[in-house]
């Protein structure tokens, strides 16, 4: 399946996707909040974003193809994805794991692993994921490499400090969006994480994989 | 939430109810055959069971207690998995996880960690857990270990060798249920993983784990 | 490879051994700390044991066979292992995974895959495991996955509630012996694993995993 | 602790290193094979590499500083790190994990957390990390899943399609080094890993990450 969205991306300004993988389709969220957070700082070096997308709300059905069907919320998302640059993949933490939508998510994405683009590259080169793990305790370093590794497999490129999270202590309860003050060391994670994905998104937008004949 | 469910299973034989977390509403399925296998090899030792639960067929809704609402799927499946003496959750592999339906699972099952029986012990104690992980290639032990550590977490017990699985070699196509003979090592594991699973819940159900009073 | 360690353990009070995989080969240790700590509540339920093993000083070579040659200290530790009814084993975390030791033992115990007692059952068979995981942050539920799994694939049972663990907020720095006070869930979770650990393990003493005759 | 090593490899052509973490000193290893693959396709994309380093062999102590002193042989195997662009990290699969001489390196590259260059970022920054996995049967997946996480975690970028591997069947015991052909798929995974490090490693000396103030 050929695909021309990720010609779309190549003049104008950096953009970025978040996702938001709560498992709730609506009202606050630890996960949009984050999400949100990284998207702000990816303005300040010049991406812009919409809104965050909500996979609860999107009607994302189950499957492993780009396009399940009728009612199918996935092929609007994929486009999205595809259009940008960067992609925030954001996932709260439960039983230690992402949620069953981040996973959703991983097997939609899985469908890159036989599309190409029109110079038949794998489809998402060139594109930059970065991942914000939220939970009430324990499970961010577990998330976090199943969703570097789920998305790396399917073509998209980790930046150095690519991950930031929040967990609070063993077995508590507070939610990362009720915390009084912004955790520093998860604000600075914020910030590395978003500034080195501009800027290894920008130089793969300037100069992408070769294809396997050059 | 109290909850009677567990003392109705411990009179007549043991039972127990097996899951497919394939993304597959209906039709052929890799990991049914598993599960399949492990029920078959259950009756082998006293142990009886119903239809596999097909929980892509089931309108289990995401959330985290026991009952979101209006259609939710849960609830149902929830009584089951309640009413039996073990549990055996069958899931394909997906990127080297285990699948959204898996996760689903897990997150529904979270509720089981505020709940009690009448007896003021957790709910889902004395019940014990076997894993069936089915995929193309790669991933089976990773499955199975999220899988053990969400089951444990709320309280089920895992006997030794208590995960059966099948995978190809790295980045092979072939399903389990195209196989033209069954593994041996896969029929040998699917055995111990039943037996154990059997002996240990006979003996649960004899003398179960004591309150915290005791 | 016979071997009838697993016979001088059926007669007795219930014994217990605890294996402390810090990277640290003396001195505190917060995972010694957290072992002790369930080594006393098994002790109120009746199951006695000895000093903490240190694995840092004992001298367990690299391999996966029971016995690596000249000054491997893994030979006596395995037997201390086999002449308990309950493995506690205790791991550090280190970037969210299970400590290089603790990789380690499991590496070790991966021989046991291929090694029967005398009545021709995998000699780990009857033997129940707990894991205690202890770190600044993060990294808790991964760190329990990887052991439970590895335990259960080389013949372990693992109890209800089978895991006891403590861990900071996401990148903080406090040691768990360092805390004021021991955190209540934390307790909590040691009473309960230890609880069930003792409970099992009489279980399986009283009446063993059948054979694949029986 | 400032360090100029990453200025010396500023010049020239790009390097590489590769570290085999296989359990065993000296000998055949599977491990070693697919490493030197990896290292062979980057010569073709004008990397040059020395003999991989084996880590069972170098004395690398247990421990999380840059230094452990005596005897240890981190500190050689750390400058040759940080003198090469790419970094290829093999390690064998046992029980479904990376090797507990993997989890070593990463236990010794967590000091990366705290070292910056002498241009104030952090120590590991501009530099590509590629893994290569190899077992007779499953683990793959969470492996490099691990391997990137703890990887990003210091500092490195992982390129598009980071990871080679090649496992047999569940539960089989066939060694890649004893296979007849290298396996086509392993074979496309490896030189795509390696074409991918190669164009990113050039992007990164270019134009490396900013500082945070810029």
């Amino acid at each position: 399946m050929a695909d021309d969205s990720n010609e779309t991306s190549k003049s104008g300004p950096l953009t970025a996707v978040g996702l938001n993988c709560s498992l709730k389709p609506s009202g606050d969220s630890s996960t949009e909040t984050l999400v949100s957070e990284v998207l702000d700082e990816l303005r300040g070096h010049g991406v812009t974003s919409g809104p965050v997308l909500r996979v609860a709300a999107s009607g994302v059905l189950a499957g492993v193809t780009s396009d399940e069907g009728d009612g199918d919320g996935w092929p609007a998302m994929r486009s999205e994805i595809l259009a940008a640059d960067i992609l925030v993949l954001g996932t709260p933490i439960w039983m230690g794991h992402p949620s069953s939508y981040a996973q959703r998510v991983l097997e939609r994405l899985d469908a890159f692993l036989g599309e190409t683009a029109d110079d038949d590259r794998p489809i998402a080169y060139d594109r930059v994921a970065v991942v914000a793990v939220v939970g009430n305790e324990d499970g961010a370093h577990n998330a976090g490499a199943m969703l570097f590794q789920g998305l790396n497999d399917v073509g998209f490129t980790i930046p150095a400090h690519g991950m930031t999270y929040w967990v609070g202590e063993a077995m508590h309860k507070v939610d990362y969006q009720d915390l009084e003050h912004r955790p520093t060391k998860t604000r600075e994670a914020t910030k590395m994480a978003a500034m080195n994905a501009a800027h290894l998104a920008r130089l793969l937008r300037g100069d992408g994989y070769p294809t396997e004949a050059s």
